[in-house]
């Protein structure tokens, strides 16, 4: 059975999220950032790169929740939820495993610059986020999910941001990721998952 | 035949690299910064995202290099250069093929923040620069390429985040990776990309 390292208020959400689409067993053990906002010594000795999330399977610790979500659905559950090589949307299905990373970045170079910046890296930064946000508002627009016709972890990926980052979340012309956020934050396993590890969810009590 | 749209001084150059790798045609088609550094009008007009590469395959426009050259290995190469969810290291390929974007959201945040910033911000970049640069060395303390035993696209990625990224470039204790680099450089694929199209390659005069 994995074992999901649950930083609080993290991308270990969508881990997660992704056990309960697909009805696998997990077990969730959470670290509390300290009051300087940064995870604690118990989280940063479980892997050399200590992102969140950290995800143990068996002897492994696993890192970077995009490699990890593809991973489990191919180890554990048959390849559901992903695209593989052979099918017509496969380049469309790594695109978006992929835009998470970039939108992330962005955000980390926002709270960097602050909100009144101006200069040559705000402009870079200005014009990737224009960017990203055209790109998601024309795959919306002619398709139901971001990698075709069907839900993947591709929409697990991005939805996190779509919600959490201020960027796309702050601008007003983006209807179709607005529906669709409506709509898939509406999923049963979803919902489920932010009531056990959203970024408003507590920690259990200690036993 | 692929059409790789180059920016000059971009990530493009690693779809040249893997495009001499496998030894597949493909035009190239050059994109010159403006006096901003910005991409040009030309190239915006490419793609709704317009990152850097844009590949043009048939009527199709391709971004995000990650996903360009994985779709590229397998609808072109038979699979050559990536590792399948029925191999034991499929996770590490996945790994490292997303660590090139956490480089550059890194790398961007380092240029809003400026060199000399303090802070909670700069904290978390450091920290998280700290764990990567960790993750590298021992990954290449006990493995030739990044995914085990073989060269890889995870391989293709990541050298552009070692050698052009300052964060890693200036760390003087990452002999495990400097070591990669300088052997990963005297690829003759390698060596022909750099020529055609790396940070020193001019483009071709006008005909």
């Amino acid at each position: 059975m994995l074992t999901i390292h649950h930083l609080g208020v993290s991308q270990s959400d969508r881990v997660v999220w992704l056990m309960e689409e697909l009805a696998l067993p997990y077990k969730l053990v959470w670290h509390t950032r300290g009051p300087d906002g940064l995870a604690p010594a118990s989280y940063l000795a479980l892997h050399p790169a200590a992102t969140a999330p950290v995800v143990q399977d068996g002897d492994r610790m696993l890192c970077e929740s995009a490699a990890i979500v593809d991973y489990v659905c191919h180890t554990y559950a048959g390849g559901a939820l992903t695209v593989g090589p052979d099918r017509p949307n496969y380049y469309e299905y790594l695109y978006w495993m992929h835009f998470n990373n970039n939108i992330l970045g962005l955000f980390f170079s926002r709270l960097a610059l602050g909100e009144e910046a101006n200069g040559v890296v705000a402009g870079m930064v200005q014009r990737r986020e224009d960017g990203y946000a055209r790109m998601v508002e024309q795959t919306l627009a002619g398709s139901p999910y971001l990698a075709g016709e069907a839900f993947t972890c591709a929409d697990i990926m991005t939805l996190y941001c779509l919600r959490s980052v201020r960027m796309l979340g702050r601008r007003d012309n983006m209807p179709n990721a607005r529906a669709y956020v409506d709509r898939l934050s509406q999923r049963p396993a979803y919902v489920k998952a932010m009531t056990i590890a959203g970024p408003t969810a507590t920690p259990p009590a200690e036993a």
